[in-house]
């Protein structure tokens, strides 16, 4: 069983303009995407392209984070592998809650002619399944902005491969508890609230979540249903995400970078 | 009927550490994000986040780029709205080839438990949907980098926020032809692509693509799809999206920034 999360390639390093270009072959690390189905109660809900690694976690992030388990616990997590060393076989992760979740509403396939909701009514949405966040106290500004260089510092794959996202969650000490690198921002995410969701420490009340990306309205939407009380994001949030924070009651800042940052969420610092 | 692309909120500008911090209140423009199903024939294929515009190229693009459209030709793209002015019915986009194409997969719902597959199972899946591309004179390595500048200067979207995508096709002489920005990078391609295809400019045969984000195996699937020669992006790829790339016969460079960069397929220059 080969689960490797690089790959050795060997690539053109182009340097230079014009006749003073250099052109050098040697080895390179690349990063590593599979594709991964998640199946929820015996349900496809999910074919994603993750980084292979902390396949449980991604899975069962996954099924709580986009709201399929619905509040009802996890009870097992387990490949379609029976045993067989077979490498596909591990592409495919089983959530269970022993039925008592309802069944997953396939979000593909024939459709009444009706139409599409907008960004509000999306909000709304979700709103309606997930309650504002408790109050309280706040992780310090000045913790804020050791987070992206604490995370990059411990960034393996990143080092490896200049090519991976990072989520971690953290404490208003500044410490980082959790911390996965995937391919996607999304599945990054997944894997550090489905790691939280299955070591029982959910929710995530007095704790941080850090992207290294962008935050939209799905960062906030996975944040908020693990119960983190803060999103940072290294880069730009959307407009739906910001409205999304203030509505969860979640501190919401991005563009963090050095000592400079901006605070979306709330409206009133 | 408002279809803003960036949207004015007020945020915190928190500046400097300690007792020399400032946090000030002022004005600043967001990117909007917004839900938009696509159907195909009158069925569902997706639901995605773009940011609004372009919402024909993006839906006519995406059944083309994963093979919804399966080689028969678009024959209308319609929004579900019936002219009355109710932004949510802007918010469905019908893409019509008559009936000619087979009924899309759901790719959710009931699966049997059956394993999955791999990443070489998945790009064998798509080599056998794709034929390799022709092999045409090569774009200068001095053209491909001034192409990030160029995009980059003309990227209204990201000079407002900060926070979009941008995607672009160019050619040999080093002029972007379709530039889109998006908050998700997956549109902006699919929107570029479906502006070419709904103004009968497919195949892309000489022509590059250049995405301001990282290179996965759905980039390099989009732009073979799209008969593109060249896939340029400023960021990594994956270890599957170069396999992909040297399969296709689709050159691909990425890390291109100033003068450097990488050329990760073909594997000789």
């Amino acid at each position: 069983m080969n689960r490797r999360r690089t790959e050795r390639m060997i690539v053109t390093r182009v340097d230079g303009a014009g006749d003073d270009r250099s052109a050098r072959r040697g080895p390179d690390d690349l990063i590593v995407e599979e594709p991964m189905s998640i199946q929820f109660d015996g349900t496809l809900v999910a074919t994603t392209m993750p980084t292979p690694g902390n396949d449980f976690e991604l899975a069962a992030g996954f099924c709580l984070t986009e709201g399929i388990t619905a509040g009802h616990p996890v009870t097992g997590v387990r490949y379609c592998a029976d045993g067989s060393a077979v490498e596909s076989e591990f592409n495919v992760v089983t959530v269970e809650t022993g039925g008592r979740a309802p069944t997953p509403t396939p979000r593909l396939g024939n459709v009444s002619s009706s139409c599409g909701w907008c960004g509000s009514e999306h909000l709304d949405e979700i709103c309606e399944r997930l309650d504002p966040l408790p109050d309280v106290e706040r992780i310090p500004l000045d913790v804020l902005q050791t987070i992206p260089d604490v995370v990059r510092s411990e960034q393996g794959l990143f080092a490896a491969t200049g090519g991976v996202h990072a989520a971690a969650a953290f404490d208003r000490t500044g410490a980082v508890l959790v911390l996965r690198e995937d391919v996607g921002r999304h599945n990054a995410v997944d894997k550090v609230v489905g790691a939280m969701a299955l070591a029982s420490d959910l929710p995530a009340t007095d704790l941080g979540l850090f992207v290294s990306g962008r935050a939209s309205i799905e960062m906030v939407q996975k944040a908020w249903t693990a119960g983190f009380s803060t999103l940072l994001a290294v880069s730009a949030p959307t407009a739906l995400a910001v409205a999304a924070a203030r509505r969860a009651g979640l501190v919401l800042a991005g563009f963090v970078r050095g000592d400079a940052m901006n605070v979306y969420a709330p409206e009133r610092l």
